[in-house]
């Protein structure tokens, strides 16, 4: 049975335009493109400027590629840390962070708190050379107030500061001057085929690359972020990339210019905002976190308990896919993603159907 | 304009069932579907069992997927060599293979012949931890016969053996007990999209990789070789892969299955020769590599002196695109792939144009 609208938080939907874009590109030969070809240059260049105006990057940030979100953790501690990091954990995604440094040898320190509870002002770091926050905890649907970010950069000038905005991109309006890097994978918010991460970094954080390697101390071999900056100058790549990622990725952001960062960002909230309050008043179901402020509006968890599986039977009738709570919590929560490929019309469905849920 | 035959070494031409396989995938909703769900396991099943049987591989081998071929030099470094490595170097590709090993503050050794050579029997290797051999020069067209494998392996019988294949498979029929450690990416002999690096290793790369770990040394965060044998065996991959190329692997490589590899492997060679005997008899033209055992099958080099660019617009109008030189062969030679995506028809057409063209 192959199911209307998947809610799956990622992979999830396909933004409505990906699969035309995938037909073209087939036609146009795109997957046979060289990489080091004009026509390349030109579907990357595309890509990252396209970027720049949706999310608003100064720049003074370059726009790299690599293979998944999960390498860009690697990069970035490979090739800003060496001794130490200082991680925010409030579940698996934060964690898997704080765990890459850990493999690669540095010292990281961590602030850690309860699944379902989100960091607020409180959140004490220490002197470190790099704070990784996770912006939207995937697994738990817990969202970080941006004047938390300000407040860690304020207190703490010195320290690189790396956004994961994995689930959170496009919807967030970051602001770049309180950040140094940011990064996000594409089968999340952009409704794209997974394979392809998008990594934003500024000029700080190539300066801080560049030190380390000149001490000797090795910060990778192709994926440096000295080796990823000078190829993307030219538009380019230090191995063959994604190439259809690449261009489907242009493609969808192009149509998401087009449309409007103001409309995807106000249909959001609104999605958000129904399903919320349906949770909220609904005998069954719950919103998983408790506290407004910390709520998630692109990843939304609602606890079940014993009528997860019900929910889940129920929506399946209707031709929508939840996702699965995660890890421990898979038998009691479901996820929703909120993503720009999910419409209003989805999601007042959703709605609907969740409100006639009697278990 | 848009050209039938596309004979760039890679990215190149798509093998004939890959666009109709991808337009399956998107209407099966393949790119949004979970990586962690029972479908992707049985997808990436499919991919790995049909090259085991492709390929002829051993039990013994594991087989894991990356984002690119050169993410598998940096990763065999990482985890299997603590100090040395010893490179055969004839080209651009093998040269970057042994950059790999220096970024990665290693102290590799190095045999090194001249641009078009190939190596034989009278190579000499030192004592060291991993042999890295390309198999098959893509920047050169210079192949490796596999008899020149089996002493390498005989006189070194401690090191690994890492073979690079990335322009030889699947037409390569490799004797498995012969070496450790084989790897290709998809956009060359497969004929798929770019994105997707194929990583085969046995049981003593592994044990390897767990004992420098256990030394205390890193050996990278997700892709370490364990963590990708630990997911390999229940179908699974560390971070999310690029599923719409492992799904698309799975299929073409079916269809290869499906066709024989050894009528795959004798069209090869079939193309190979009239392109070889075009070149041999032609005025103005020769093959860049002299010996004829060291010719490669795979990608044929052409001398093209000062035709390359007539050569070029000759075929391009007849809808054929040779792929360009490499590097500072750029203007004086052309790279023809002969690949499982070009048929015996192109090849005759290829070869009968190179024939009438006068300069």
């Amino acid at each position: 049975m192959i199911l209307k609208t998947n809610f799956t938080p990622g992979p999830s939907q396909l933004f409505m335009t990906t699969e035309d874009h995938a037909r073209k590109a087939f036609r146009e030969l795109i997957p046979s493109l060289s990489h080091r070809s004009k026509q390349f240059e030109d579907i990357s260049r595309n890509a990252t400027e396209g970027l720049r105006t949706l999310l608003n990057i100064p720049s003074n940030f370059s726009i790299v590629f690599t293979g998944s979100a999960t390498e860009i953790w690697e990069r970035i501690i490979q090739n800003l840390t060496e001794h130490t990091s200082h991680h925010l954990v409030n579940g698996a995604f934060s964690q898997k962070f704080y765990d890459t440094a850990l493999q690669l040898n540095r010292k990281p320190t961590v602030s850690i708190i309860k699944l379902g509870k989100g960091f607020d002002d409180s959140v004490e770091t220490p002197l470190t050379e790099l704070i990784a926050i996770t912006h939207n905890e995937t697994s738990t649907g817990v969202s970080l107030p941006l004047t938390v970010i300000t407040r860690i950069r304020n207190n703490n000038p010195s320290a690189l500061l790396a956004v994961d905005a994995v689930s959170s991109l496009p919807y967030l309006d970051f602001d770049f001057t309180q950040v140094d890097s940011v990064f996000f994978s594409v089968q999340k918010g952009f409704g794209l085929p997974a394979g392809l991460g998008v990594w934003i970094v500024n000029e700080r954080c190539l300066a801080r690359a560049e030190q380390i390697l000149s001490t000797g101390i090795s910060i990778g071999s192709y994926h440096t972020l000295p080796s990823l900056i000078d190829n993307a100058r030219k538009n380019q790549t230090p191995e063959t990339p994604n190439v259809l990622g690449i261009y489907l990725l242009a493609k969808v952001v192009e149509d998401m210019n087009r449309r409007g960062i103001q409309i995807i960002r106000r249909e959001t909230e609104y999605k958000a905002a129904i399903l919320y309050q349906a949770l909220d008043s609904h005998s069954l179901l719950r919103p998983f976190v408790e506290e407004p402020a910390h709520r998630s509006k692109t990843v939304l968890v609602a606890d079940c308990g014993a009528h997860t599986e019900a929910l889940t039977n129920h929506l399946i009738k209707k031709g929508m896919l939840p996702g699965d709570g995660y890890g421990a919590q898979k038998k009691t929560q479901l996820r929703f993603a909120n993503f720009p490929a999910h419409s209003k019309e989805q999601y007042e469905l959703l709605v609907d159907s969740i409100l006639e849920f009697k278990g």
